[in-house]
């Protein structure tokens, strides 16, 4: 064995003490080679006056180890204190949020007794990004946000675990019949990367589609990739169909660092009396020793962990199958204790092995593309105005792509919430306040032509000059050829 | 009885034209007073050349009777066909889409044999506004749109319609954790209005664990009224958990037009045999003859159908549970035909009563609000920057909110999708090309001041002298008083 690997450790609030006490007895009488830092988050910190929860040189702790096996926490209602999870996993880059859920009947009571899924979460942008703006006085914006190298990196990440984990096949769910930009994007790089990866099967479904089949026939999938919110909505789901969310791990993987945590909550009703679950977080602990290379280790906990459930020793959460059986989350522990060493018999053992060095022999999580021709073709620029028809402010936008200057623009649509309101509205269509005006580029003959920003900035002093409330841009842009922007509903 | 309601019938493809010809067949046994008057709309349209899937006469026939009884279509694969159904739905104004979602056990085999809710989507307006935008060569966009009328008009008829339907609970679902102003004003226009239907019991769930409990637990809800991606995503789990799509109904309602229809396809490759379940049609048109006040023939039907399906009575996409009782399309009908005037013994019988006419007897569906005084107090400018730190974008625009011209603006902070990066950013975050630079309105002294259209013009005008590539704006506006934009995650 090597010298001990430095983790940082947060035992957290609520059952967390307890919970990570008996998750470190068991690694260490495991033969883990670790080395915990630990680290205080949570509600101490948060209480202490520090609104995002941890301190300074719990950070540093974070950036030198690059490995975090986290206890759950508290965050106090009210306070305008920010969710930790949501501050470590986008500032470090915690791109994949991966979250096995496993059914374990009859020890654990479910619908689905043959489950044994993985959902791989794009964990850092979509609606997440969290940019959101008032626009007008009816009208509330949200940015969806997909990046090309995101996608690059969760999909990879999904099919290097499927390879890793002898998984079989992996499932993408979009709605790109919708958001054929977005989604888009994501379903075709999943169709890029699938290719390098021969042996595994794949399928990509429509995600309103999927979650009910989710729901319905979990058994059919193996490994599902998605994006952000989509992998929030069914990763629950998923864990809420094994029978029991205090079952589930999550590791949380970024290129610098890494998280391992329990994906319940620290459920302070029962904090202190010694009767938690810990399996959600040793199964988490797994995670962790295969993510520092030390499978074999990993492979010896988890089997003696399937023993302990098949042997029928369960803590209270759950009901027992055989009589007495039920133990405190000490006891537990000690349970897993006695079966290092033993596999189970009729679940399946687990066998992990070190990954490869993914750099080594995999391509690169993801690659710059080289920059594209970009042209500006056009603008679109929103306009907050209430009491006006689509007709009336067509006439008067129309006037104000030459007036006072020659801004060298065209109006080719009016939309309201996307829906085409000029030319040839329908009086049934309702409209906001809020409006979206489409100018292209046109030369002198109404011809299209390439514009460049100063023009863009001519035609909005010439808005202004009329006291029109322009709210918001967008460039309307070509990218070697090809338009980046959707048509208008009705276009 | 009154004189004839006039009502667009489309029977569609595939299975359409079996299915609606049963359909009519049970109504005018049953003495709806209809008078249908037909459209040809879908795949024969589309493959006519007309990329929308419906002729103009058609439009007219829909906005002269208002009501829309539509068979399934097939939508061409590839040449740009738009969904008929979207652009119905949107140019019409169907706002709400109304979805039960039954369990027929034991004639349909489910595992949750008792529940019984409906679903209220909003149908308008989210993500699905169709608003994309690719803005750098790593980064694409959708526009969420949440507003305040939307809201109002799709939560007051989740309420309508529990009311109307002697339904006990309302259950609101978003991810307003998250999306703190769109998702956060849809649950803040529940909280106002459920105020106005005390009798109505109500709770808002997050929506990730709201699908999880209703993928195990369908049975706990009755009434849920949620965005309309959530809801495209909830209803389609809701009707596989009862354990046939085939039998599910659904009406798209607006403020002009309403539309009613099954929710499963055309399934053309059982179209023709006369073997098509005609019962999802059957159970739409019974949420028209509501809609257009003829409850007594809704009631008629609905229970005859329940009656036959008790009795053992399915089409062949369903198990019999009496031998020998699998009919056909024709056969199906005449069995519900027989059954006109009875009621089902085990399933609980319905009653429908006319809904009192809603602009009499309630408020209305959504109200204009007063414009709030609107303070423009600073600018998002969306920057396209590759192979340039954040560090070194914010030195270069420190300058250029002064230069050339003062512009009256100071830098605040950048982000990367979301992430504050600039000030006091880690190296850990991952950059892509798409750089969001917030500029608040500062006056001599460094001070906070309001800010004007122009002053932001000359902003832009600013960074194109240093040939910045600007792509997008988002004004930051305080609407009475109260900021209209998130904080940086980090801020």
């Amino acid at each position: 064995m090597p010298n001990k690997t430095p983790i940082t450790v947060a035992y957290g609030d609520g059952i967390g003490p307890e919970i990570m006490a008996a998750t470190l007895r068991v690694l260490e009488a495991a033969g883990a080679q670790i080395a915990p830092e630990v680290i205080e988050v949570g509600e101490k910190v948060y209480l202490g006056g520090n609104t995002s929860g941890i301190a300074s040189e719990s950070w540093a702790s974070l950036r030198r180890t690059k490995v975090f096996l986290k206890g759950p926490i508290t965050t106090p209602q009210g306070g305008g204190y920010k969710s930790l999870n949501v501050t470590i996993r986008k500032t470090l880059g915690l791109f994949a949020n991966v979250r096995p859920c496993v059914s374990y009947a009859p020890a654990v009571a479910t619908l689905h007794p043959t489950m044994n899924l993985v959902i791989v979460r794009e964990n850092e942008e979509d609606l997440y990004a969290g940019i959101e703006h008032r626009q007008t006085d009816e009208v509330f914006q949200c940015l969806k946000l997909i990046t090309r190298p995101g996608c690059e990196k969760i999909v990879r990440h999904a099919f290097e675990y499927a390879r890793s984990n002898g998984r079989k096949k992996v499932t993408c769910m979009t709605k790109d019949n919708i958001m054929k930009m977005t989604d888009g994007l994501f379903h075709k790089v999943f169709d890029e990367i699938k290719a390098e990866y021969p042996e595994i099967a794949t399928e990509h479904q429509i995600i309103d589609i999927g979650t009910a089949r989710l729901a319905t026939q979990p058994e059919r999938y193996d490994v599902i990739v998605t994006p952000n919110l989509y992998g929030d909505i069914i990763s629950d789901v998923a864990a809420e169909l094994t029978g029991s969310v205090g079952l589930a791990p999550s590791a949380n993987i970024g290129e610098h660092v890494s998280m391992f945590e329990a994906i319940h909550g620290s459920a302070p009703d029962i904090a202190g009396q010694g009767t938690a679950n810990p399996s959600g977080l040793l199964l988490s602990a797994v995670m962790m020793l295969v993510h520092i290379r030390q499978s074999d280790v990993a492979t010896t906990v988890h089997n003696a962990w399937l023993r302990a459930i098949e042997d029928g020793f369960v803590t209270g959460d759950l009901k027992p199958t055989v009589d007495g059986r039920v133990l405190g989350t000490e006891a537990f522990a000690a349970a897993v204790i006695e079966r290092l060493g033993q596999e189970p018999r009729q679940f399946r053992p687990v066998h992990y092995a070190d990954a490869p060095q993914p750099r080594a022999t995999a391509k690169p999580l993801y690659t710059r593309a080289k920059p594209a021709a970009k042209r500006i073709v056009g603008v679109d620029v929103f306009v907050h105005a209430a009491d006006m028809s689509a007709d009336f402010l067509a006439g008067r936008l129309a006037t104000l792509t030459h007036q006072p200057k020659p801004a060298g623009f065209g109006l080719q649509m009016i939309t309201n919430r996307g829906v085409k309101v000029w030319p040839g509205g329908f009086s049934e269509t309702f409209c906001t306040d809020h409006w979206r005006c489409r100018f292209m580029g046109v030369d002198g003959d109404g011809k299209p032509r390439t514009v460049n920003h100063i023009d863009i900035v001519h035609l909005l002093e010439n808005l202004v000059s009329d006291g029109l409330d322009f709210i918001k841009t967008e460039h309307l842009c070509e990218f070697d050829g090809e338009p980046g922007f959707a048509l208008g509903q009705g276009q």
